[in-house]
């Protein structure tokens, strides 16, 4: 089966999360990812742990389904070399700190120079203008100016972090969208640019409606635990043995829930009839829903609370994630055979395409496993000219 | 200037916010984004607090830039319409619980009959596939199901909810991204297809190292409060009068950490010189931290911090947030003037492109505001034919 991005070349600079996980699913849908990587040390992610037979699991991954070459860019001849390959490339991406890439004279300036249609991202902590632009970001960072913390967390507690770095990931996300839309663009016209996404600019941009509740009434929005804003009853309850979690998303849903628990007078009752009354009655709602729920299990209250409709889950760890029929039917946990880890588990490829579903056609590379193939094959060198370029710490 | 996706019409059928987010994304880069909604009552979220001037703020910040027509699909000359109008259109995306579009005769299949070349998408809680295909999800189901908030929580605490609808809002990111990469296949090829991306899927793909290290040690891990899971120090610290985050993401940044806050004999201390060995003593390191950072606000810290290149930030709330002279210089906080709801601040476009810069170009449509033009422009209708059709009930 074809792929979605078959014969899109991209050079690939990133290291650690955000701009990986750009390339990853880009590679995903077949696009051909070369990383660039420096001699010897490689991507900071490959001495991150977990470890399986001393290969970093978190670098393999997001690293799926790329190519790796070794190159030292601050060696003129590679750096030449780099330029050669940008000819022959569609797109450049890099998550340096603005300002690493000009210093190394390959700034988005240059590069055009040597191929005007280039595709040129850059995925940044802070962008590539303003006043914060040089500062260095990780996602803990973005995370904590970006807004998201001061709306996550127990109610009436202290602002909590995501678990998994969001901040980079949303980022990773943006920047994918960037580069598929800037190559429609040049797709039809021709016309390359450089796509600028920011880690903060992302992470903003998923605030949903805490923005929109502090314009309109001027109080910003604090950590409400497991509650949502504005939907009623719409959080986790305790049961016997743990927790359920409830979204009874409109009325017709919350006269299911009343049914549900056998406390059809709740549905009847005019305190709680519309949610904007459930909202202002919240205090004496909870504790009427909360004690039935508490007289079941999870199990038993999710299979009743099916029965009846209810939208429900439960709140899974990753044991049960990795376990759950549906994550497994949708063919979102993979194993793949990695020449030195062996066997591993991965996550899959989310986004399902009837015409060209995305795979993974490859484990995450080897430190410079491809540098001798795609010098010869794409820039032409002999063996003896790559040899010389090793010997000088350029590859 | 031209906008990225300028020529692109989408008939947009989403509701609420997982396929709103992805149809703004794609208005704002400039498709024609016609969202069909149903006659009187419109989308759900136009009835979402908070409120300016009778409109909701929710819905007016994530509809601007879109068109829109009210039509009801279960009014068969309504029907007849719609797919006339799929013959002139690229995309056709629905937020659907899957079956519904099929109930209606309008399913994939029966779409793809009128026009090859359309690309359809659809954004659902399980996706079109697997045994819960057909339950139905709302964001919090999904972020308890997907593990995310297994692995979110203060230390100890119990599993915590993200903030923002973060299950909806990874959806529509990811249906955004499919959505484009098909449009690349179709460009190339002439070959359209159905993207089927499910919330679920979406939430499971963000959990990071989560994963790795519950399939590398068999134990799920737990929320872990503000720390990151392995690099030591990265998390907030308490100050005289706050918080401060602080990212020293290296062996070199946790040098420069103990220059600035004045303990260089920690840098030397041979307990903590390097990471593994920072994990290994963190609850012997982490009160040598803690106690200087008590002794300044938060506002000296931040500046002693940058002095010295540490990665930091301060934990901000909305009100932080849209005054940061970061998100402003990068126009991440605009302002649109709304006919009913008058001038209005909502977040801007993250995504910054050097030759064809996306942009708002117009506020959230009134419910069926561009009826009449949509259904003699691209339908071809006379007005006469557009009030038989609302006698009937179909728009």
């Amino acid at each position: 089966m074809n792929q979605a991005l078959e014969g899109v070349r991209i050079l690939d600079l990133t290291r650690v999360l955000a701009g990986p996980f750009a390339t990853m699913i880009l590679a995903d849908m077949g696009a051909e990812v070369i990383k660039i990587e420096m001699p010897k040390t490689g991507d900071d992610s490959r001495q991150f742990g977990p470890y399986l037979n001393e290969e970093s699991a978190y670098f393999m991954s997001i690293n799926r389904n790329k190519k790796s070459i070794t190159m030292n860019l601050k060696v003129k001849e590679s750096k030449d070399l780099f330029l050669e390959m940008v000819k022959e490339a569609d797109i450049v991406i890099e998550n340096y700190r603005p300002g690493t890439m000009e210093k190394l004279g390959l700034g988005y300036e240059e590069i055009k120079k040597v191929n005007p249609k280039i595709i040129y991202a850059a995925a940044s902590g802070f962008g590539h203008t303003g006043p914060y632009s040089k500062r260095a970001a990780y996602d803990a960072v973005v995370q904590a100016m970006g807004g998201i913390m001061s709306i996550t967390g127990e109610l009436g507690g202290r602002p909590t972090r995501v678990g998994p770095s969001i901040g980079d990931i949303t980022a990773g996300l943006y920047t994918a969208i960037g580069i598929l839309a800037a190559l429609n663009y040049r797709n039809k016209t021709g016309i390359g640019q450089k796509v600028d996404v920011a880690m903060l600019d992302c992470q903003v941009s998923i605030l949903e409606n805490a923005i929109a509740r502090y314009l309109v009434t001027g109080v910003s929005p604090k950590p409400i635990g497991n509650r949502h804003s504005s939907i009623i009853p719409f959080e986790s309850f305790e049961t016997a043995d743990g927790e359920v979690m409830i979204a009874a998303g409109n009325d017709a849903l919350w006269k299911k829930l009343c049914e549900a628990i056998e406390r059809t007078e709740l549905a009847e009752d005019e305190r709680f009839i519309t949610n904007p009354l459930r909202a202002e009655n919240y205090n004496e709602l909870r504790p009427l829903i909360a004690e039935p729920l508490k007289e079941k299990t999870t199990k038993e209250w999710l299979s009743i609370l099916d029965k009846f409709g209810v939208p429900n889950g439960p709140i899974n760890n990753m044991e049960d994630v990795i376990n759950d029929p549906q994550v497994l039917a949708r063919e979102m946990i993979v194993e793949v055979d990695h020449p030195k880890a062996g066997k591993m588990k991965m996550l899959g490829v989310p986004i399902k395409m009837s015409e060209t579903q995305g795979s993974i056609k490859s484990p995450a590379p080897l430190l410079g496993q491809h540098t001798t193939e795609v010098l010869k094959n794409i820039a032409g060198l002999t063996d003896e000219e790559i040899e010389t370029l090793r010997e000088k710490g350029g590859i």
